[in-house]
């Protein structure tokens, strides 16, 4: 998506560490006209899928999912993060790690939210090392659901988490792929 | 908002210690047609105020503030919930009590994303006591921003913190109102 790249281009800043900021426009900050245009791509990307459900992690992936959602017309849930490992019987739960925080949360849905017959569309941010949608993708085989694919808005494609899903046969859209990334220079894989 | 009042009776329940589980349609799993509609009522309520700027906290007030932000056109812009004490000197910050959850989180807001010509629209899923409305108006106050009111989707009026935040001049409409609550009835407010 060209215009994720330019805002990318224009309104984002590399801190250190590896971190991309885009609070501006993407999480923290939502340019909701800009944001209505992403979920209208990946309606695009995904209409011919038989979507029923969109799954996200909250809480930055929620603006990319609802706007996904308003645009594909289909309910979205989001996952929550636990910092307890009590789980109820009436969740669906994985481990997910966050290397940007360097903790492990248990991300559960309820599961009466997902089901058996639904055909499941994974949105978030960011893929970097893949663990989130990693995540998503075991809570959708627990509820024996089918995947139609995961979108992320932003890839470090030099993280290798989206190719290595890839080479397992997920279906990874991602709407911008950083494929190196310093002070000075943001390279974008060609998609 | 009538069609608020029939989600509520059809697909709340309510649970012990006085919660009202609505994650069917308005938090874990989110109605993206009816929210829309929800949106598009914040925006009616609010057409006159000249709003520039949408705020929330996350992760259960996103969705709805997503919502008003497409029907409105502007800028969503969501607190972050932080455990710390350790915030940054580029932060807005304020401590709110959860009394569902029983702890106190610094809730913080980047400060370059409000700014004093800012005119705030506050929206969230919950009224009850009112802290996290109560800690929204006071960074909208740190930024210097004026205040055009708040919305939150559903009130528990018997909680007060709506009626306690009207009495002091602040505008807050809720999209329903609850005053009375048990197993077997809930009882809205006429509005």
């Amino acid at each position: 998506m060209k215009k994720m790249e330019e805002k990318i281009l224009n309104e984002a800043a590399v801190l250190p560490g590896g971190v991309l900021k885009v609070g501006s426009f993407l999480n923290q900050q939502v340019d909701t006209k800009f944001m209505k245009e992403v979920g209208e791509e990946i309606a695009r990307l995904y209409k011919d899928e038989g979507v029923t459900k969109i799954l996200t992690i909250e809480a930055s992936g929620i603006p990319i999912a609802i706007a996904a959602g308003f645009a594909m017309e289909v309910p979205v849930v989001y996952a929550k993060k636990n910092k307890s490992s009590n789980v109820s019987g009436d969740s669906y739960s994985t481990p997910v790690k966050s290397f940007t925080h360097g903790d492990t949360n248990n991300v559960i849905v309820t599961k009466e939210y997902l089901s058996k017959d639904d055909k499941i569309l994974i949105v978030d941010d960011f893929l970097a090392h893949g663990s989130a949608l990693t995540g998503l993708i075991d809570i959708t085989k627990q509820a024996g659901a089918s995947l139609a694919g995961c979108v992320a808005a932003i890839e470090k494609g030099f993280q290798m988490g989206g190719d290595k899903l890839r080479a397992k046969g997920y279906r990874i859209e991602s709407l911008a792929i950083i494929d190196e990334m310093t002070d000075d220079e943001i390279v974008f894989r060609e998609q």
